[in-house]
């Protein structure tokens, strides 16, 4: 067979497992699905195309599908701790600010959510600073110039988790823009993932959530 | 001879001649000199380097030279006009802010300084504001990931010119970084000019501030 | 709510809204398309695709809709002032100079449009040369290599805008060559703006063109 | 004056300040080491020249200076918390994982550092994994390739800042390999700072660090 | 005619000819197709749509296409000989490693495919070592961080052939960040070929196999 | 009007007019198609989709298309003149080939094509070092990597006009590969047109044809 | 021994031996020139260092050093013939422009230059039109933007081959962004060698000069 | 301690140590050194600077050092293997091209070096030709435009490691174009290694040279 199943994950106690979407073709993924669902496991697969996901909830209705934030997966019982915030630059960022939400409440955090507070109207995120504060990681997505990490980082004593998005035109390109910017940043406690990545931030976010909670070795679901 | 005399540059009325320094041997810079000096016009060299400039002053006592701005000229009479503020993120960028200041005041503006007010301490910039308002062109000058303009643009209605700095390390690449970011811009009123282009940005903002002046057309020195 | 108002804008006396199109959902724009109507408040999205726009318009007919500039919105009423040009060097540059010149006629600006003066002809711009020391402000749209702002500016004692378009091929690279060109131009006078950004430049030169008109502060529409 | 004080920092609290060192002069340099002696207050300049270092701690025999690490400073007193991991691929990597080192021990942080144990030995890691284990956040230096941080993260079930080095030859393009393979990592549970960036790294694991310490809020030295 | 008989594969004694797909229409397709059946030689298209399979399928059933491969050709007769492995790190990387591994048969190689072994759990490998040393040359086929040849290569005294694909998104620039990567090896015994090229790493790996068999210089089919 | 007749081209005079296909809308051609027939005057639109092509030819059957080359136009009366030759090194690069060769004869030269001799199979070229010696000019078309007007060149004193194309794949980022190989070339007697640029490369080496022609200066069609 | 006589030069009839400079050491320098002045042959070092130049020029005072050029050699003796114009567009363009200038003389062409005409001022441009027009080859060294070239090309009926130089800052690359400017150009009759490739400009000009001198084929010196 | 004993290259049985000198000081080194010269192990370290070198000289005269290839060591004892080629373009590309040849020897095998037949000139490597079929594999080292690798590829039937150097200027980016060129390459049986990475080649090329002698896994020295 071609898919060997990804046992090092089972090494992180909580957490569910993440799949991969793209390059799978339609049976592979069943079978993914169908595995998961008979060991009654929680599971995200991420960047799943529309056409794929409606096929694979047309058979499997149990499965949860996230347009926007192209997720497809079956969320894990148990409550939510701690506190995780994921901030957002422009309209245009949320489909990456939404999968970094949605993954960060299947790994087990409760999240909030602050959007469309983008540094060329800064007031709006002075009356959410008690919010950022209140949260143990900070994901910060920001496609364009990626400035609002640094002014978050700036504002607030969180570790700030940054995003770039794809988002942007010209010499954007793909995102380099944002990523630079935010490998650049002149201000202290900013770390960033890959742009779009914002999975990756979720559960980077959420390590350092769970640890705070002391939850850390206790296996979720 | 191989210098040709820039003629063009007298179809601009209210600025002293400028000249690139590098690639200029000693001899050929101590007959521009001589010229402009002959003929009593101002005039302004740029990128001059230290071992440079102290030879030609040395000749000519009467040049000035700005060795952070690494500028060598002739200051025209006159009294300044309007108001041109200059902004910079870190003690870094102040080579860069340092030609645009002394090259604007060259050009015959009045320049207020705003240094060291970088985004990650966004809060140093709101007592600036009133001043900020007060320019009728604002020049900002950043390194790193180039966040500032976005910001200033943000906050007050006012033309921004944006400087990139090659200031940083790492994945700066030499001000590739800031450069995308200010081109990426969410915010509106920036244009940019080449990285570390201080005297490009001051030119153009006295552009801006002598047409408001009524001056357009007038011949400063 | 995924979207806030963005009230920095109203901060900018004189200027309609400005709605970036790409990655909002037909809901969204419906949205604020509504909004706008219902306070009466003239706008402008841009980088609408034709599908979009044809849906949008057809629910809401008193939407403008301009297909190659891919511009809809509500034009405010009141007279045009002052005078910006729009300069651009090919007919492959229409899409990008059509953007700036309706979106400064959106921002109360009176547009004088001279196109297809590119420099591989540089005899069509002489003709032009009083149009173009009419204007406050001169938008000068290129793909290509770039080299029209450099030759306007040489020419033109105006403050000249940049704007790189992504046409071309081969080692155009999506408008790098331009932009790059723009950037390292020999002439004084010159900003640049991302590529493609035709609404960028067109908001800053109606900046410098309505502080000229005294009229900075007085909100149009 | 040039420097402004960079009270933001301040807000941080348990941290001391972080100076930058290129791109200031000595004169500046001393003021700010005198303030900082004055006020006893700890403090660490990062990337210092040799040169500029001898010649400070000359002045002011109670710095303490690293050279490979390129830092100088006066450490806070109190006793160190925690766990941090500072790993290495190569020896040629040793200024930036010596920076961070360093800084996390400034910060306030117990480090235990496990060098040269590049992806090419693999079996190299397998004896640390208990100390890796051991620590709160795991700081991965590594130039080449990039590969450590994947392989690190798949082992062990914490957070892990990845610091590129531009330590390499040919297409590495100062740093540039390692970044892109550390941003494209295949595995959970990583983030990056900028290529060399030790400090900020340091920073970002203590940060985690002191949150789990619940010495949040308490200000050190 | 526009297709010069490519008589210098010729020369190579053991291999069937290599066809590049892409650029030829239908009817051109048809007569290679067509030269090669009438002289009875085997031959492999590589990179071939879907589209265009199917219809020369259709005409000339005796060809095999294998769909995920992009393959499509008629294979040499004869055992095969030695030992080649493919080995890759993720699901998505199938493509690329399924040509190599249908290209190395082809070729008149015995090969061990090893697949999903990527660097984020490396315990997935070790049970893979002896099949490992078995081969006389390893192609290994790694997209996003592109760390696997290196750890393969530390591990095994073997010569490594590393293929880097175009699978990932963000920073992977189609496949740059695992080019680059590779390399930068710090490992010794790996060279690379271009990203996804499969079939030219099974062409190198079937020379040092073949050589070692004693066979080079004999013609297979 | 948006498109303005580009006399300066008039100014050469022995050539038709170009026009760029891309970006022009089907009125503007149809205009521009039939002001050429008009005036009975010859000229040739490049890089035309087929979609476009087969409509503006429905309407005006007097016009010529050729597929492949992406050309359309009406070719000039009068007898071919010396000799250029368009040498290409695969079949994939056969658009741009056939670009340069109609071009060529468009431009009024006896054109011979040399077609298929990639270095690869450096054997293949000898046979055609006689017609290769009898051009005045040589373009050579090549992608992948690039090396075929070094080898054309050291092997014949004629100029050689180096054309990169866009085919290959993985680390060829859309002929920067070849671009870059034939801009460093060892050779002497080469230059080089942008990537893909089959008519630019025609242009040029027609102007050598015509110049040794002593035809310069007299005006074909 | 290390160096291998160049035969296939002697292919071509009428020019002297070009070594290139950089990377031999003074003991093969030594040599070359040794075995060039015992058989009386013309030759030509290119990118020659000053202090490698001046310990030749001691050994053998015969030779000619241009510091400028940073070229060293002996030149053949006979008539120029034909014309070959050298365009520069600033001063700092002179070293790449005296490059070409010197070594087209070195190879037998009539050359006028015609320096400091950079399209900021184009004015300067037009009182040459008559000198340009007189020449079969113009080649145009430009920095900066690199927007002389189409210029010329758009004014002049001629060949052109444009010479980027590595001359200017910032996001000029190393001669980058002229590269592709000129690569990009909108006018035909335009080719470019590579950045600062002054003796492979004069190279391929005099080709076309001696062609049309009908003096192809006759050996120089 | 801050050097770990590499022991993983234990594993692989007939080499000698290897070590990058970069980055280590002299202690360092010299601590490295006397561990070899003590447990008389042969060894070699690579890329070292002249003066490390004379001074480690100065203290072990045991040592060998090659100036060219920056290589210092202890050569192991025993008879030299097979046959490997190693190829040269131009005289530049020396240092990497000795590199490499000193290495293969180091490592145990019988070298026969071919320099200085680029493809400018690819008659001079046709009588090379039987040499080049005697070698079990063939190492070929060039830059400018990095054709050389494909010409070998396509004449011989052996396999080919080809190394890009970073000798050239302009748009050859330190290597990147001949890299390029040599990953695109038409030919099979072509791999890379990275820019100037001679000892890797020299690596890779006796794997397969002692492969085929039966000798793998006996220990030489
Ligand atoms: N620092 C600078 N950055 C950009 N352009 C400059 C600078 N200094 C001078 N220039 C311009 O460079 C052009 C060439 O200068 P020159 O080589 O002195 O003839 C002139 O048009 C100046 O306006
Ligand atoms: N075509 C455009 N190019 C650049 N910026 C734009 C464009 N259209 C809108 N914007 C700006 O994009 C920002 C985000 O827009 P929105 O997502 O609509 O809130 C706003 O600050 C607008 O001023
Ligand atoms: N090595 C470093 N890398 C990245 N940021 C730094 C480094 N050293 C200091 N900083 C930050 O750079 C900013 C500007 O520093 P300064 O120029 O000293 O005011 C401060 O916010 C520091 O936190
Ligand atoms: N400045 C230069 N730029 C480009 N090629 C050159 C230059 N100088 C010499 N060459 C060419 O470089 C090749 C290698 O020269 P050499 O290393 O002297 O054998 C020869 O074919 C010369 O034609
Ligand atoms: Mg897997
Ligand atoms: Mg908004
Ligand atoms: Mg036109
Ligand atoms: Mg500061
Ligand atoms: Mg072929
Ligand atoms: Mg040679
Ligand atoms: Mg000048
Ligand atoms: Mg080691």
């Amino acid at each position: 067979t071609t898919v060997r199943l990804d046992h090092h994950r089972g090494l992180r106690k909580h957490f569910p497992e993440i799949i991969y979407g793209p390059g799978k073709n339609e049976e592979e993924l069943q079978k993914i699905v169908e595995s998961f669902l008979e060991k009654e496991s929680p599971f995200l697969v991420t960047r799943i195309s529309e056409k794929m996901a409606v096929r694979l909830k047309n058979r499997f209705p149990q499965l949860e599908y996230y347009e926007r934030a192209r997720l497809l997966g079956v969320k894990p019982e148990g409550s939510l701790v701690g506190q995780v915030a994921v901030v957002s630059a422009g309209t245009a960022d949320l489909p990456v600010a939404e999968e970094a939400r949605i993954a960060a409440e299947y790994f087990g955090n409760r999240v909030e959510a602050i959007y469309d507070v983008g540094v060329a109207g800064i007031h709006r995120l002075f009356p959410e600073l008690e919010k950022l504060r209140a949260a143990r990681a900070i994901i910060v997505v920001a496609g364009m110039e990626g400035a609002l990490p640094s002014v978050v980082a700036g504002l607030v004593d969180r570790p700030v988790i940054a995003v770039p998005t794809s988002v942007g035109y010209g010499a954007n390109f793909g995102g380099l823009a944002p990523l630079l910017a935010m490998l650049n940043t002149c201000a202290m406690g900013v770390t960033v993932v890959n742009i779009d990545n914002g999975v990756g931030a979720a559960y980077f976010a959420s390590m350092i959530n769970h640890m705070l909670e002391g939850e850390n070795g206790k296996k979720r679901s």
